[in-house]
């Protein structure tokens, strides 16, 4: 099986599905994580390259973690825009992912870029298979499924799909504290401790279904369903 | 693993979820189908109680094919309302059958007693474990996870996941012509072929992911949510 | 064509679907108007007997302004209950009026007595039809197609029809003027003129289509929709 | 201010709104909790009298907490419905608390109980001020606004209005702590904490808004209207 | 009356609204079909320009059949965004239809194509009445009624009007028909019969009202609604 | 407290929420209007440039009534659009309000620049508080919380906040009539007299309440949510 997780920031995936990612790539998945902004402004005190630069080496770190590949497509934080040539360069990397499904931000997200990430992806999920389409990387041999992972805060998102993640929390955990920079920047932004904030909805998740950890899905409901649940660790 | 499906009248478990039910007897689950109401009023020609005699055999030679145990509670058709003791009746039904995973009716169905059959059967999930509430049968050990089925017409429901049913579709099929009343019935109620009217949902459900049949079902989004799609076949 | 609204009090469906009713009537429709509660308790000075026998006259008087015939079924007001013997009521009455299509209100009504009685109405569509199920007037020959009707406030109700009321609504206004008991009433509750209160949603509902008056609705969701839109005048 | 929090069970309260009512006694409102159920199944172990006296006396140490009056309704555990003789008991209970607002389950919590009870209570929002309604305590001046409460697994429920319990919940433990007999009984449902189990929503919601602890409700969405947010604390 | 249907490529409209264009026809109403995208990638073996070429002349054959105009916009397949420009050629386009109503994609269909082209049509609403916004088409005198139309999958959408297409279904197949080269593209991509693939979400709607074949709509909820379901055939 | 109200065209923040504006700046809040577009289509008779500065003028005078600040973006009328410019400028503009909550157009308003506005502002409310996204105006200290106002027509918009205006309906009216341009304009597009049709909202939702005239607002879902419904007068 290939995995393709593509979030807006680093340290996104890491929160909310990196347990499941974990589980993933201990069964054997290849995994790919795909990063769609560079964290150029998630700082409140560096400057924009220098920010970018270590969040790129923590975003490694992470990856590394659990062997996964990393896919930095470098766009400006905070101004994601969905347009012709980011729909061609999400539908080229994600060939080179080749996954056999995509975990996405959803349309309710908190977060302009997760939203707008989320769609680009989702936009690309048929053109990645279209030949006519050239990019780099040669055309999927068909069209991958695609789940919507939670969001922070965990409203507006009634899960369909849950993984428990009790035993791979330890390791979830090492990897947000990869996002070293995020500790400084959340505080600022939410007063709150990034490893507390980005587990939190694995917390709630986790109690509606009776483990200690647990994170929420749902299927993306369009059609060609090519999947569904049991793709899942 | 233990399955129980439960219909409001003998038949509707064959259109909404017998593909489902005949691979979990393929792979070995103990499979119960109950059904409320006794389908005595599903003629134009017979009495109730003719029609009613009728529609046992017929369910029973239909459960039979699958090698199901059938409990028939014998609610008077069109008639099923949740009052205490039909709750109670249900949950003794239930413990009987014992289930890791129940199939039920949605709350947008089409028809009363598909509703109301569904409502009564979520809300004895919790009580069925519980040992000071007595019956018959004893406490279940654990609360069962639930499924609802998609209804006729695919109205008002968007499915969770789909079960490929294209291999189980020829038995599927003997197993509605098992229900020969309903052929007169359904004619005379909605001028339809009742093979092609109970099975017309597959063919939907099917094309939304690309096979030849397919049937449908959501998680009851309730806590405690118990196990998950991967229950299912 | 045979049009029957029903409401749960005298003079709900007045304020709700009265314009709509007078073009029924206009085009030639049998109309009748069925109400559920005799509306015993709305009154701050007199005693139950007789509020609702007055209650009673009210509404025969705003029937006969268009010709409707009028069904009392003189249930208990604020205590509608779903039972079998009332469902058997229901039945029978909408068998009498035997409509090509029926408007009722909508689950999610402000009154317990308005979202019951949509329910009982909406439970019985099929029954009707059923030749088993025996009451006083005969079996319908098909199943009456369902509108569910705007409520009072507006709030939860997204309309999908609309008719435009404008030339119906001085007569809307006497038919609400027939229920003068309820001038005093709706003042000690809601502290409202009941003809501005009842007419209101006609007012909002007409802007919302660019004409001075319109009356909203949905149509039932469910299987199998007999009919449609053009129904309506 | 007069506040009455209407719970099926003994602890439902304590859980889901216990720090908003600490909130509304520490500002100087009447605050009542109204139980519908005695509890009377809730234990492992004991008989169902035994259970329903220590559950009982629970529910009144909690309540003294924060100089709450309690109002035992005293219904059987799982077995709450909603017939003619409940409803008017609930009419009778309300005015006996009289509240400005009732805070009650939502229709899609996870226990019948819970959803049941608090249908009931919002069906009696508007029979409670009918004078010609007669019970032992007299009808209310006027319509009691509604909050509807967060539920256990916070599924299905998009927050309206967050109260910050952060100051309270030291005290909400102690409420909940007051349910002792509920940890033996949790743990063998749910193989839960009781403390953690029932203050875990707060969690989540207060993370939603960034402060340690918070809880959630939405405003009744139907007319009348009669109050909203601001009557929170 | 002048109609016209939108879709994002040739032989969407046929699929999802063909039936009901060929009632219009045959009514007298003026047809126009506007088709977004030259669908130049949708071929496994031609190249952009050929297949643009071809996909053209069969959209012009099947217009033909029910002497419908056609209005090729010619935007790159996979690739339709909502800018500027694109806004201002539609408002042309549409102005050059002159529509009484317009039938589009809605928001949830499956194909990015879809969902931009039924915004931009819907977006364009309000601009085409108005005179300072100057295109080579004159204003519109009014703003014109909008449905939206079912999607490829029947998901997540709950039909409001059906037109029973019965009657209509063989030259609906005709006009499939015309778009030969899909055949073999569909095959690639879903591995489904093109005309059955495209002509299901007939067979689904038409059971849910109990004909053979029916097509399905919503009308676009936007203040003001300028027409309503009895502009359909 | 500073309150930012972003309308898409002059008149809309009037219309639509100018009573809680009124009442904001009666309690000594810093009020700021800021909108979107110059209203330069919107004239029968009149150029661009003409009509643009006409309606600037009228937004002055309308602003001055309350003393508010006005904040004119000056972007085409129907034409806006979310690309990386329009968000910078959007960015700084709300730095200079420098608001604690906004109330801008929800996302299924009936106007395309009305959406999209809301969308922005939306969009910007995380931004406006990060130092490196350079403007020039400095960053802000806090997120602040935002309101989704009503629609005209009110669709699609279920409240969870209202507002009593009833007693600054007066000056609500005032205001709207500073927008004299748009009568005739109003009257050409919708046939409708401008005042009536922009205070219709309040009629209905002070309906819902049981008071004259009210405005209705919803909370906006996203994490983090930094404020509340106490915030709003």
């Amino acid at each position: 099986m290939r995995v393709l997780a593509i979030g807006a920031h680093p340290d996104d995936v890491e929160g909310l599905c990196g347990g499941t990612l974990i589980k993933c790539a201990a069964r054997g998945d290849h995994v790919t994580i795909m990063i769609a902004t560079n964290g150029n402004v998630g700082s409140p005190t560096l400057g924009r390259e220098e920010i970018a630069a270590i969040r790129k080496k923590e975003a490694e770190a992470s990856a590394a973690l659990i062997g996964a590949d990393l896919i930095w497509m470098g766009y400006d934080d905070e101004f994601l825009f969905h347009d012709h040539e980011t729909r061609l360069a999400f539908i080229n990397a994600i060939r080179k992912a080749n996954p056999d499904f995509m975990i996405v931000h959803g349309s309710n997200d908190y977060h302009p870029d997760h939203r707008i990430s989320g769609e680009i992806a989702i936009d690309c999920r048929i053109p990645v298979t279209v030949p006519l389409i050239e990019t780099e990387y040669p055309p999927m041999s068909s069209i991958p499924h695609v789940f919507i992972m939670d969001n922070v805060g965990s409203i507006g998102f009634d899960p369909e799909v849950y993984v428990d993640v009790s035993d791979s929390f330890e390791l979830k955990s090492q990897m947000i504290k990869c996002h070293k920079s995020q500790d400084e920047w959340l505080q600022h932004m939410y007063g709150d401790d990034y490893v507390e904030l980005l587990s939190r909805p694995s917390v709630i998740r986790g109690s509606a279904i009776g483990v200690k950890y647990a994170e929420a899905f749902r299927n993306l409901p369009l059609y060609p369903v090519m999947g569904g649940s049991h793709l899942l660790p």
